[in-house]
C-alpha cells in the first residue's frame, strides 16, 4: 500500500500539507450505525491544537471539521467517512527564506532526495499538522471501542527533559497544559518551559499511553502482532525516536523470575508485559511509552547547506513548539485507538466463531 | 492482510510450528536474475541456530534448506521462492506436562483466548523457531541489497543484563558466541552466563543493528515511514519489548541544539537521527536498538493456572535459552534487511523517474 | 483493504454520495514531478458528465475540481493528491418517495441487508456519481502513462441494444454523443434513443476499450494478472455484467489453430489474446469489452416490497440515463488507465533491474 | 501485494512450477476449530486431475497432500496451514526442445519480456499445474462456508465448442468426464473429443458456476465488489478470456423492464442480476460463467520465433488437454469459494454489529 493509509480494515487515508488549502482524511471500513456529528471532534482536536497555551506553537487553527460523506441522519452508513479541515492560519510566506535550505533535523533533505521536489511551506506533508486528522479519525475509533467493548485510552506526559512526575494522579492530567499527572509540579514546569522558550532551545519528552478494558485475544501473530503494530503506529508520529511496551528497556536488566507476570486465579500478579504476550492482548492494560526528540525548528542558528550544496546558517522563524512531546499525548492516544480498532475488526473476522473462552484472568490492578 | 506475511512488495509468508513436521516460507516479489543456491543459507542460519554453544538452547536442528520453487539454473526467476526446513530435533513429548497449563510470560494464555485452541508443543507458532525463516528470507534480501546498492547490515549485543561493552571492535563480534564487540570481556560473559544457567534464571539484553550504505530517499511517509516499519519489524520479534532509532530514549533529555544533526558540505556533523528524517533515509547509517526481555521458560517454579482455572505451579522443562537476546542478533539484522528490501522496491516504484539528486551529504563517520 | 481504495501502489480512495455535499478522492503513490492543474480535469469529466445531450440524465453538475494537496508550483510532489468536487445539482428530495422502498435492479436491498441502514438519496454511495472521481484520478494516470511510455487509451460504444456499428472510424467516436465509431449511423441512433426515452424503458450496451503502446512485461502472475485486474476494474463499474479480453466469449467456439496468435519476426499474426498472455502484456494492443445492463431506474412501474416487507409498485422519478452504457465509455477508459498505471509501477518495483529484453515482436496492425 | 497471494483475510499464497520438485500453498487467516485431514483433499483434487480419462492430458500425478502446519489434533488452530504436493510425474526433458522458443498463445514470450529469464519446463509457473493448490485451498473454504452458512458451490460445462447441453440435470454433472449436465449427450461428446484429439487441434469451452445459499450482504462496495472480485478470480484462471455475472452479455440487448429482477414478498421474480446488486449479494444464487480459449499447446505446427528472433516452426510435444475448459470446472468452483470465504470474513469484520435485517426476500427458484 502507498504510505498515506493507516490500517487494514479500519483504513484511514490522510492528505494535506501544513500550509496548503486544507487537510483531511477518509475513514474506510467503519461499522455502520455509529452516531457521528461534526461537533464530536471538537474536544479531542482542541487537546491536540496549538495556540491554547503559551507553551505550544502560536499558530491558531479553527480546526472546524466538515463531514463530507458516510454519515446519514446522524449515523455512519458503512461507506467512507470523509472529513475536511480548512487551514485558516497558514502563513506560507514565513517559509520563503528557507525554501532553498535544508533545516537540520528536519525532513527537508530526505524529501528532497526522495522526490527531487518538495513543498517547503512549514514542512509541507512532513509537518505535524497532518496529525490533526489522526486525532479526528481516532474520535470515531474511540467511540466504537468504548461503546462496543468498554475500551478507554488515556495518555500523559511521563517525562519532560530531565523532569519526571513525583506523584501520579490520573485526574490531574487534563487539568494542566502539560498533560502532567502531578498537579503540584505544574508551576515548576511552567517556569521550566518559560526559561526554555526564552533560550530559543527545545527539549525532548516521554509520553505514556494506557488502554484499559481491551479484551484478551486481539492481535495477529506473527507479523501483525499488536505490539508490533503499536510500535509502528507510535514510531510513525513526527519526532518519535523510541517505543516501549510494558517494561520496555527496563526488561534488559530484569531476571526472568522478575519479569514474567505470574498468574493466579485472582488475576495477573504484575504487568511487565504491558498487556500483550505473543503479540496478542491478555486482557491486562495495554501500556506503551514513546520518546520524542526535541523540536529541530529553533531560532538559534545551526549549520546546514542549501540546494546547491553551499554552507549556510539556518534560523527557523515560523511558529514552533519548544517541546513537541507535550501535544503528542493526544496523538499517541489516537494512534493506539486506530491500532486497536483495526485489530478488533480483524479479530472478529477470523475468530468470530470462537465463543467466550474460559478461564478469564483479571488484570493486575 | 492476514498476519503471517511480512512486506508489501518483497513479501515473505512463513509457516510452521516449533515441533510440527516442518517450517518454511514463500518469498514473493523477488527481483529475477539473482544467484541463489541451498548452501547460501547455511552461514546465517548457523549464526541464529541453537546448540552451537553451551549458552543457548541445546536443541540441535540441521536447518537444511530445500528450495522448492522460484529458482531455475541457479538464478531467481521472479516467481515465488518457497523454502522448506524439516524439523529434525522436535520433541513434542517434552510439552505434554504443560499442555493444559498457561506458562507465565508466554503466549499460551493469549493464544487460548484468541483461538479457543492452541498447539502446546513448544509454543507452537509462537516459538522463536519461526524466526529461522525470517533469517532465511533475509539471506535473499541482503544479497540483493548488497549487490545492487552496497548495503551492509551488521548487529551486535549492546547489553547483557547489567553488562555493557567497554570497547567497540566490529571485528570481534563474530568471534565469540555472544556477538559481543569487546573481545576482552568474553571470559567475563561466559562466567556470567554459566552462573545464570546454573541458577535456572534468565536475563534480558539489548541488540543494536547498523545498516551502512543505505542511499537517501528510502521510506514512505506518512504511515509507511522507514523508522515506523523498522519499529514494527523489530518489535514483532519474539521477546522484544522496546525499539529505538538513533538516539532513541536518550533524546528525551536532549536539547534541540544537541540533537539536531547539523549539516556541512563535508558531511553530517552527528547522527542522532539514526539515519532517518521524516521517515525517509538520509544516507547516514541506519541505527536501531531493541530491548529483549528475559526468557520466561524457566526451571524455577512460577505460579499460574490451568485451563480449568485452577492454580498450578509451572516448571518449564524443554530446552531454552538463558538469554534469548543473544541469538536475536541475526534475527534483528534479518528484519532490518527485509524492511530495507521492501522499501527499496517501493521507492523504485514511485520515484524511479527521479534521477540522481544533488547535493549528496556524506554520512557522519 | 477496505473497499473504497483502488490499486496497490497508485492507490485511489474515493468518497462521497450522489446527493451528499461533495465527492472526492485521494490519489496516493503518484510519481513526483508530473504537471497538474485544476483545468486538466475538465475535458475528461465533461465526456463523462450528464446533461450534455438529451440522451443522458439531465442532472447538470459543474464538476469543478479543487486540488487540495499534493501539488506544489504546478507539479506533483509525491504526496497524496486530494481532489474535491462539490455536488451543485443534488436534489435529495426527489428520493423521499422511495426512501422506504427497494427499487428492483438497484443496490437498495443489498445495502439494506449489509449495513442495516442506507442513504436513499439517489442511490447514495451506489450511484454512478462516484465514477466522476475514477475519471478524475485517471487523468493523472493517463498523463503519466502517455508521457513516460506513450500509452494511449481510447474507448467506443461497440453495441447499443441490438445495434452494432457497420463501419469503424476511430475519428468519429468523439464527434457524436454516443461515442459511436460510425458517423453514418448517428441519426439512426438518435431516433432509437428518442423512441426509447419516450417509452420510459432503457437498454443495455457494450463498450470496447483499446490501450495502445503498452510495453510487454506489465502484469503480475498469478493472482495479480493484468487481465484479472482489468476484469475486476471493469466489472466493478456500476451496471457492468460481463467482461471480455481479446476474443472473449468468441474463443469458446474457436479451434486452437485459429485462436493462438502466431508470431513472426515482422510481428504477431493476430491478436485474439487481446494483448495479454499468462497475465502479462505482450506489447500488442490491450483490448477489453464490457457488457452494461439496461438502467433499472424507470418511470414504468415495477413490483417490489418496502422495508416492512409489504408489496409496492415502484416508479423511479429522479433523472436517469436511458442507456448507462453510453457514458460508461470514459469510465471504462479510466479503469483501464488506473490498472495500467498501478501495474507499471509494480513492474518497475520488481523488474527495474531487468534491462531491455530482445527480441521485441511488433504488434499485429 | 505481490502477485502470488489471493485474498485479503483468507489469504492463499501458492508456489511451485509445473515440473519443479513440488507445488504448495499457505492458507493464512483460516478460522480456528475447523476439522481438517490430508484425505479431505482427495475428492476435489481428483476432479481437477489429469489422466483420469482419455479426454484430458495424460500426466498422472498422485496429488498427495501433506499438511505441514496449522492443524493440531485434527483441527485448524488459526495459524497458517501449509500444504505440500510433490510433483511425481514431471518430465522436464519434454520441454528441452522448446526452451529457446516462444510457443504461440503461451506465456513464454511475455514472461521472457518481463523477467529476462524463464523456466521453460512445461510453462513453469504459468502452467495450470498451479491451480491444484487453488482447488486444495478451496477445500478448506468450502467446508467453512458449508458448515457455517450452508453455502453450496457447483459448476458444470455449459458449452464445448459449438455444442450446448439440450437438457439440464444437476445429478448428471459428476457422472461423466465432461461435467456435462445432459447425460444423453455424453456419447456424442466423446466422439467429438476423440475426433478433436486425433486432429491434433483443441477447442474452447464455457463453464458456469452457481453458488447457492449465500446470504444477502456479502461484498464490499466500491472497489471490492463481490462481482468484481469474482471477475478477477475467474479471469485469473489459465486460459480464461471472459467472465459474466447473471445475464452477462445477454443484458446488452435486454430492456430495463426485462432485466430488472422484480421483487415480491414471495421472492425475487427472476435472477438476471446473478445474485449481486451494487456489488453485494442479494441472497439469490450467485451465477457466473467463464469463457476458456482452446489450448495453445498443439502438435499441429505453428509459426513463431526463437530467443534470437529467428523464425521457427513450433510443435508442442508434452502432454496436453484438447479442451482445458473441461478440467476448469472444479477450478472455477474453487475460485468462487475463495472469493466468498474472504468476503464472508470481511463482512463479519465490518458489519458484525448489524443483527439480522428484515425483510428477507427468498431467491427466485
Amino acid at each position: 500500500m502507498a504510505g498515506n493509509t493507516f490500517g487494514t480494515l479500519f483504513a484511514v487515508t490522510t492528505f494535506g500539507e501544513s500550509h496548503g488549502p486544507a487537510i483531511g482524511c477518509v475513514i474506510d471500513g467503519c461499522p455502520p450505525g455509529l452516531p457521528l456529528a461534526p461537533e464530536d471532534f471538537a474536544h479531542d482536536l482542541a487537546r491536540r491544537a496549538t495556540g491554547r497555551s503559551r507553551h505550544t506553537s502560536q499558530r491558531r487553527e479553527a480546526d472546524a471539521v466538515e463531514i463530507l460523506s458516510g454519515v446519514y441522519q446522524g449515523r455512519t452508513t458503512g461507506t467512507p467517512i470523509a472529513l475536511l479541515v480548512r487551514n485558516t492560519d497558514a502563513r506560507p510566506k514565513d517559509y520563503e527564506a528557507i525554501a532553498e535550505v535544508f533545516r537540520p533535523g528536519h525532513a527537508d533533505y530526505s524529501y528532497w532526495q526522495k522526490y527531487g521536489v518538495r513543498d517547503p511551506r512549514g514542512g509541507g506533508r512532513a509537518s505535524a499538522r497532518e496529525t490533526t486528522m489522526r486525532v479526528a479519525a481516532a474520535v470515531v475509533a474511540r467511540r466504537w471501542l468504548a461503546e462496543t467493548h468498554g475500551v478507554r485510552i488515556h495518555g500523559h506526559l511521563a517525562q519532560l527533559g530531565e523532569v519526571v512526575p513525583r506523584g501520579f494522579d490520573p485526574g490531574a492530567v487534563e487539568q494542566n497544559p502539560f498533560f502532567w499527572p502531578d498537579a503540584s509540579m505544574v508551576e515548576e514546569l511552567e517556569a521550566f518551559m518559560d526559561r526554555l522558550r526564552k533560550s530559543g532551545d527545545s527539549v525532548g519528552a516521554r509520553v505514556t499511553v494506557i488502554a484499559e478494558g481491551v479484551p484478551p485475544g486481539w492481535g495477529e501473530p506473527v507479523y501483525g502482532k499488536l505490539d508490533a503494530e503499536l510500535a509502528a503506529a507510535l514510531m510513525g508520529i513526527n519526532a518519535a525516536k523510541g517505543v516501549e511496551i510494558g517494561a520496555g528497556f527496563d526488561s534488559v536488566v530484569q531476571l526472568g523470575t522478575e519479569h514474567r507476570d505470574e498468574i493466579t486465579p485472582e488475576g495477573f500478579a504484575s504487568n511487565n508485559a504491558g498487556g500483550i504476550l505473543g503479540g496478542i492482548s491478555t486482557g491486562q492494560d495495554i501500556v506503551c511509552s514513546v520518546a520524542f526528540k526535541p523540536t529541530s525548528s529553533l531560532r538559534l542558528p545551526g549549520r546546514s547547506v542549501d540546494v546547491s550544496g553551499q554552507p549556510v546558517e539556518v534560523v527557523t522563524k515560523g511558529r514552533h513548539d519548544p517541546c513537541v512531546g507535550i501535544r503528542a499525548v493526544p496523538i499517541c492516544e489516537a494512534m493506539v485507538a486506530l491500532v486497536l480498532m483495526d485489530q478488533a475488526l480483524r479479530h472478529r473476522a477470523q475468530c468470530g466463531d470462537v465463543g467466550p473462552v474460559a478461564p478469564r484472568i483479571p488484570p493486575h490492578p
